[in-house]
């Protein structure tokens, strides 16, 4: 059976709710605001496509100066590369034979598959599996303070590093981290000290690799780096404006809702809950910034329904059948609950994009 | 481009991971358990299909004895209509013109079409869409201390009755409440007041429906409930646990992981992150159960990591490479993740069902 999309050239105003809207302006702004901040500092910059999961997104970003993508899963990848995409970071520690197949399917594929790898279990892994195949290039993931994955000092990236430049299936591809955000003194120190050692053992190290968006416009502040991945700051949320990262204005993606109960006066339900803003607090207390009532608060979500608490809404309130615009907390998790995104210019829909690498199991 | 999905036979401890898998065993132990506890108290039964949104599961359902299903949107009822359901109530405020053509289409369809109304303005809206169609049948949503949508008192309760009983193109169905939990005696104050003077004002109230899992074995409290509603129930999880319905050995859905990277000795990091758990904690403190190493907690997600603290485990602590099993925080909104769940019997791959009614907008 077919299911209902937004056609181009109806208003967004019209559509049925709940659905998430991408403002074209503000997206194109966007990458050109970050690309222009990495072409003034001499940065490459690899955007993560796990936020958006769209080709044509990537497209854009590619066209306005990325040096390729990054991506968290194989089979992201995949879909990446079947959309003509030649240079893809992975990064995550890919282990167990199924992946590992798909993963050097990949590399026969494209041009520059590059992974990442933090322990020697899954150096090895990788090195054995490649073996009489076409060498796979691996980065060293560091710990730089991020608290997730990564080697913990210089000295274990360097004996990782050194591992992998010796095994005659991988290429050592150079280091990465994916930091806390506002740390990078800590950083550029575990960079630059990695490197010196390892320059001093005649091993190049060709990328150096940082990443976040809420630091973002930092990044200048780690000369080591050869380049900086992010994905958020392409449609943005209210989580980054909160971290510092431009304002709620700079926000392309809006989740239209309707208001469909006024039970109280001071309560309004609407047909947003955690299917469609996801249960995402990163830190705030409530669960979407409502433009059009910025006192009102969603304290709560099921899965279909969002309670919004009106107490402090002075003016009008909204009535039943009103249609409210909100900025997710954390817009990729929410690209990921949807099969299609729709794209407007000042209210009218552009085109419709299917988010073709989401639901994709690994 | 085609994506890798388990065969019938496969062991799940050789499938990649993050992937959701359902103990068949557990499940219909599940749905005959409550099943046999509804009948027991001569009450009809109609679960929800949110859950799991697969109409094989429903099947299941209803042929255990269920007399209808609850679906929360229109697009939901629509799949379940096509595989043949005739008996679905919709528990949402229908608004809006396209979502009424839809609405009246699917009245079309099938025999037994039911949805619910709050408010004037929804009653109102759905008796003139549905003037010289065949009429619809409306129940009337009571707030009995849930604190989401429903009228707030039975006075209020008994005039929206009336009007929606005396609408030409409305059929009064009769009462509704999604509950807080355990409130069956304020739930039993609430629906005998109001249908006692429905019927001084001579009007019907054939279906009087209770609902929710958490205190569904106490529904029998309700006498006044001809029916009770629950989705959780059939595959259970965490949340559940915790609020008294069953125990962690009732829930059928596991997340399977990999341990992808150990940078320290008490940190593990998972290949499930938000986007396979998501960030649901239901007032719990961490994101999930692990059942092989249960003094071990899942601190923090993000997308495709999770991060989880050892300190606490005494014996052997996980490698990496080593899979493990998570029992969720909330089922229903790790079910609306994925494209197709895996269904096993002692850890053998039985069946994959598509998740056919997930991802739709409205």
């Amino acid at each position: 059976m077919t299911f209902p999309r937004p056609e181009p050239g109806q208003s967004i105003f019209t559509l049925s709710t709940p659905l998430p809207v991408i403002d074209e302006d503000r997206l194109q702004a966007n990458i050109a605001r970050v690309q222009s901040y990495m072409d003034a500092h001499n940065l490459a910059f690899r955007p993560h496509i796990k936020t958006h999961k769209i080709p044509a997104i990537a497209q854009q970003q590619v066209q306005a100066g990325a040096k390729g993508i990054n991506c968290q899963k194989i089979t992201e990848a995949e879909v990446f590369a079947d959309a003509g995409f030649q240079d893809i970071l992975i990064t995550f520690n890919i282990l167990g034979k199924e992946k590992l197949e798909r993963l050097s399917a990949l590399n026969e594929k494209i041009a520059d598959l590059k992974v990442v790898a933090d322990s020697v279990a899954t150096a090895d892994g990788l090195a054995e599996y490649f073996a009489g195949k076409k060498p796979l290039t691996v980065l060293v993931e560091c710990d730089t303070g991020g608290g997730r994955c990564g080697v913990q000092t210089p000295q274990d990236a360097i004996f990782l590093a050194q591992l992998i430049h010796d095994s005659p299936s991988l290429n050592f591809g150079g280091l990465l981290t994916y930091p806390k955000a506002h740390s990078e003194p800590v950083v550029e120190a575990f960079f630059s000290k990695t490197i010196e050692e390892l320059n001093a053992r005649g091993i190049a190290c060709p990328i150096v690799s940082n990443g976040g968006t809420p630091s973002l416009f930092s990044a200048h502040l780690v000369p080591s780096a050869t380049e900086h991945r992010a994905g958020t700051y392409v449609y943005s949320d209210r989580a980054m404006a909160r971290a510092g990262h431009g304002t709620l204005d700079n926000c392309a993606m809006h989740i239209l809702a309707t208001v469909v109960s006024r039970p109280t006066p001071d309560r309004a339900i609407i047909d947003a809950g955690s299917k469609a803003l996801t249960s995402d607090l990163l830190g705030m207390s409530d669960y979407g910034h409502l433009i059009d009532y910025p006192e009102a608060s969603i304290t709560s979500l099921s899965e279909e329904h969002g309670t919004v608490d009106l107490s402090k809404v002075n003016g009008k309130r909204p009535e039943i059948g009103d249609k409210i615009r909100i900025i997710p907390n954390h817009t990729c998790v929410v690209s990921n609950l949807f099969d299609f995104i729709t794209f407007h210019r000042n209210g009218v829909v552009m085109r419709v994009e299917t988010v073709a690498a989401r639901g994709l199991v690994w």
